[in-house]
């Protein structure tokens, strides 16, 4: 499950193919270490798959579920960009495990002993339920049919629906089991005959294997310690600067860095451990990236463009219209998204295709036994493939049960989701549903080649064409949102699940009690994070406002799109239709030449993360850069450290944090506000303050 | 010289007899390494004194000496608390000529080898030159002559001098060659009769020893690198800092730390890089103690007198006035400082006659060879001291030219000092000079046994009765300050060179080396220290007010002290005398009780390092504190790591800011305002501004 939440959005998944390659050669040192690791294993007995779902898991997993919830939830809100949990969630999970069963084994209390099986259990569970808080879509397309969105993008008229917690929990409890089921009968194909590799999952499995020796577990107790410790000094670093925030503008996340000048076209650092654990875990590529786009947008092209005021868009338009200079910020960002993301979703698809096509020739000539195409030189399956294959055969789960499933809940939602959206008819979701099971698989094979999950382009594909056909007169940008959120939610859990079998498969999991595990999560998810979201929404009133504490940049960037395809270009601001054209373009070509360059390609930027500091401001990648930067140091300093505890660190900083914003929303709706404002103003204004407050 | 610093200093010198314990073991720990030091080094030439005496020992001095000139000169001005710079001294003269004669060795231009006694020569010159700085009085005497401090004490009618580069410069060259002339000829008895410990100069003399053995010069190059990196992270602190002080009670200076109501009583953490360095230096006890004072004073008794408000004294009174809450501050941090130097003035004043008894005694019963009275089990000198006596007797200073040099100068000061303070008649200074080198004798023999210097308790001694002789009506006040500068200079110098002595004797220096070094370096001292003097008075127009950046604690304190000396106690507000016999009682009774409850007596608190932040308030006990801190938590995870380079980290930090302060001086008197202010605003207030800068 390794950089499955990355893997799941689409907006920065190009990073995964960075930490895959640290996954594979982690997984070479694995198997360098121990040749067979399940002869490491050999003497350990393996639970039933009921016995793998145990009590304490689900008690584990329900309270790093919310963790990783405000986590997500809080990264949804800023910035959109999510880096992967699931090393965090791994050791968190081992660690409070493992600390109850010696407990309980040292009061002579202990039935069952803590197994990987049960680990893997937990890891899935958070992640089936953490995933939530990114395919709820809180920050993207959901949010983006609220009032507030729809004021800020000028198009009240064009239908809007707040969120409510009833609705949001409902809607996500009718969509998100969908994609389980839609891929339970390939699994066999998917694991077994094609033998995808799953960078994420593979890499996961290794993780929770060497937990489960002793060298590892010592490494894992001394990960936790210190990712204890940087969670401690993240959170009180969090609740330190609460104090200093007692105002607009105040506080250390608007500390002008660099100046007052600087600060106005947002570079600044703004001394968030979030991202600068963000940063840390990031690849050096993402950061430099961001930075990048950051630099170009707000250090070049906005400013130029403000000097056309007047000219090219009118003077007396509001700050946040997208009539005026946020129009370009925000089209010409989607324009770059979109370019990319349509690059690689027919580079994913062919690569499927050909894959198929491949793997169904081969299966022609030689039926019956499974053949593993990735390493054609070893024909008999190893000793570690016997005993994985057979335990993966063992536990069935029937074609039948998964058909009814699905049909039963597709049913359901034809019946019930016109009733949460009007304006999507029933014949929309029914072709939807159709079409879904298709996309899921796509995504989900396209997910074990590659690692990408591709699900916010699946989406965004829906919005486009159900927008379309819903057209702007009968509600087409709400239709269009809403059925986004449909197929994100099918083709995202799909790969997940798919994931989750392939590190299951590897670490002799039951495919049972990973399906168990999912569907428990989900359930977990769909509770939580609407809980989530809901504190957030109701503790800070500036939610989704632009410049805010939490902007929820893309929940604008998800409505303009819909606008787009129920309205065309029509409402863009001069010259901003062929700013977006370039930039589509140049998207498209700085993916041919990073995929043709061959080496030299891992130094050009990645436009998908050039794009998001376009709409937000830079200020994010300076922390992120920061993180870089202390982590290239301590690789200078002490490599093996840095590689052994910079990712438990990176998640010590941003749980930390993550879990501050629960108290602090709590005290927001408690009505408690910060004391002090620290307050920057320019020498100029000070005087004037002092005079102010002297008289 | 370890600690000589301080030493010189009484408001922390009780410090010193724990710095002093640890002297003793570094001592022990050198020995117990080579049993012999000078059997190590038995190959090395030593070089004559003249040739000890090198021009690039000079420059290399006259650039430490403008180093610790300006980072003294800032502890003056801020809290009057200086810790030992000897360590940074030695590291630092080391590294820069090591480097140059590496260089030139590289490059077949070296013709004379680095060796210990120029290292010697180098340590002696910064600390005579850097010591002007303290003993020049600029935050404490010299000052107290101001308008500027006269008007906040209230008392401009009893005559102030304004500070001026050239009657500064004149007086302090007047008056500190006198205490190197009157130990001259007493340095044998010292060193070789009565061996001294000099638990300072010893440990200086060991540090330089080890710098020129391999071993030791590979510590030496490690720990030269940690101070530069502090120095360079605490110098762009300082710079970075800079930035948003753009007014009063802007930037970090100024930071709420615990909160507004905190920060009223001075409760909080300054970000003083300087400060917590200091931390790291001084003992524990030290900082404990200054905290307990903060807590005592600022944290209960204030706040409490300030409810008497109206009753104890007169509601209309300004803030600075001495006759309202602010006398409080000064008389009962006074009577503190006079409890504790007086204790310990008749400590010292006891053990010195007891110790000159004993050796009188003894010297009569076996005339002719040296005694060794402290090691009476070994009658036998070792090779160490064999060699080291014959190299220390070679070069002779002539009794002469010593006694010729004191008579000169002392009629020269005589004529020349009344001109310069009408106020101070020549048979003033007639009966100080008489005096004079009976007390220079006395504190350099106390320094010897205790590493206390008394310097400034002879001083005020000079002021309460020099001050009464003249009375207020013949400017008493000036007439007292005038003679605690000339009395404090020559013990506080009669005692450095002694300190240098035996620092020579230890590494086979020569004494006319030393001696010419001293005057070399305090003649540096004499225009160095007035020039860094004059821009800190030129550049911060606050300097010396109560509650800026440069406060010149004191200042004030040395001027209301001569002020109780010739008008007596008239001018305390109600009960402020009661207090002050009561502080004066508790700083006698507290120093009992610490040297009569044997072991435990460490864990007493210090009353003079209690009275400081009565008056300046208890922030700079914070940094203290968090240096603290620092060092106990490095000191529990590795000791040995610690106490290598804490000392090095520690004067990294110092010197950085420090030397800030040059660039940051510069910039204030070219007119360069920081174009920031980093403001801090109660929520309440915050509103009013905003709702005032948005109209």
């Amino acid at each position: 499950m390794a950089q499955q939440q990355t893997g799941r959005q689409e907006d920065i998944e190009r990073e995964n193919r960075f930490s895959s390659e640290d996954d594979h050669k982690l997984k070479a040192e694995a198997e360098g270490e121990v040749f067979s690791i399940e002869k490491a294993f050999e003497g350990k007995e393996i639970p039933s798959w009921r016995k793998q779902l145990t009590m304490r898991a689900f008690v584990v997993s329900f309270v790093l579920s919310i963790l990783f919830s405000f986590i997500v939830m809080k990264l949804n809100l800023t910035t959109g960009i999510i880096p992967s949990l699931n090393v965090s969630a791994g050791l968190l999970g081992f660690f409070f495990v493992k600390t109850w069963t010696q407990f309980l084994s040292k009061s002579g209390l202990l039935r069952q002993p803590f197994t990987r099986q049960e680990n893997t259990v937990i890891q899935t569970c958070v992640v089936a339920s953490s995933g939530i808080a990114f395919s709820g879509g809180f920050g993207s397309y959901l949010f983006g049919m609220s009032e507030r969105i729809a004021i800020q993008s000028g198009d009240t008229k064009l239908g809007f629906k707040d969120p409510s917690l009833t609705w949001i929990i409902g809607f996500l409890f009718i969509v998100s089991f969908l994609g389980l089921f839609s891929v339970v009968p390939l699994r066999k194909i998917m694991i077994i005959d094609f033998k995808l590799s799953y960078p994420s999952g593979t890499a996961t499995a290794f993780l929770i294997n060497s937990f489960h020796t002793t060298e590892g577990a010592k490494l894992a107790k001394k990960q936790v310690r210190t990712l204890g410790k940087f969670f401690s000094f993240s959170f009180l670093w969090g609740f330190f600067q609460w104090f200093f925030t007692g105002g607009n503008d105040c506080g250390f996340s608007s500390f002008p860095t660099f100046g007052l000048k600087a600060y106005e076209n947002k570079f600044y650092f703004d001394f968030s451990a979030t991202y600068v654990g963000v940063g840390m875990i990031c690849p050096y590529i993402v950061n430099v990236s961001v930075l990048l786009g950051g630099i170009l947008s707000w250090g070049t092209m906005w400013p130029l463009i403000e000097t056309r005021k007047g000219q090219w868009y009118s003077n007396d338009l509001s700050q946040s219209s997208l009539r005026g200079l946020q129009g370009y910020k925000v089209f010409i960002a989607i324009a770059m998204i979109l370019g990319d993301g349509l690059y690689n979703f027919f580079k994913v698809l062919s690569r499927t295709l050909s894959g198929l096509f491949h793997q169904v020739r081969a299966r022609n000539v030689s039926s019956g036994l499974p053949i593993d195409n990735s390493v054609p030189e070893y024909p008999k399956l190893s000793y570690d493939d016997q005993r994985r294959t057979r335990i993966f055969l063992k536990d069935q789960i029937p074609t039948w049960f998964a058909i009814a499933g699905y049909v039963t809940i597709a049913v359901a939602s034809i019946v019930t989701l016109p009733h949460i959206f009007d304006e999507l008819k029933w014949y929309y979701v029914l072709v939807i549903y159709i079409f879904a099971p298709t996309l899921a698989f796509c995504n989900a094979y396209g997910c074990g080649l590659t690692d990408w999950s591709l699900a916010s382009t699946y989406g965004k594909l829906a919005i486009f064409t159900i927008g379309a056909w819903a057209g702007s007169s009968h509600g087409g940008v709400l239709a269009g949102l809403a059925a986004c959120g449909i197929m994100m939610n099918i083709v995202s859990t799909a790969s997940d699940l798919t994931q989750d079998f392939k590190t299951g498969y590897l670490t002799l999991a039951s495919p049972r009690s990973m399906f168990v595990s999912q569907v428990i999560g989900t359930a977990m998810g769909c509770v939580i994070s609407p809980c989530v979201f809901w504190l957030f929404y109701k503790a800070f009133d500036d939610l989704g406002i632009h410049g805010s504490e939490y902007p929820a940049p893309f929940a604008i960037v998800f409505r303009s799109m819909a606008k787009l395809g129920v309205e065309g270009f029509s409402s863009l601001p001069k010259d901003c239709l062929l700013l977006c054209y370039v930039f589509f373009g140049a998207a498209i070509l700085i993916n041919l030449i990073k995929d043709y360059s061959g080496k030299m390609g891992r130094f050009i930027p990645l436009p998908m993360a050039m794009a998001i500091p376009f709409y937000i401001g830079p200020y994010f990648a300076i922390d992120m850069c920061v993180g870089s930067l202390i982590l290239f140091v301590w690789e200078k300093i002490n490599k093996a450290k840095a590689e052994a505890f910079g990712p438990a660190v990176a998640s010590g900083l941003i749980c930390g944090d993550g879990i501050w914003t629960l108290p602090n929303s709590i005290l927001a709706l408690a009505g408690v506000q910060p004391p002090i404002c620290m307050k920057f103003l320019s020498r100029g204004t000070n005087t004037r303050v002092d005079k102010f407050l002297g008289s």
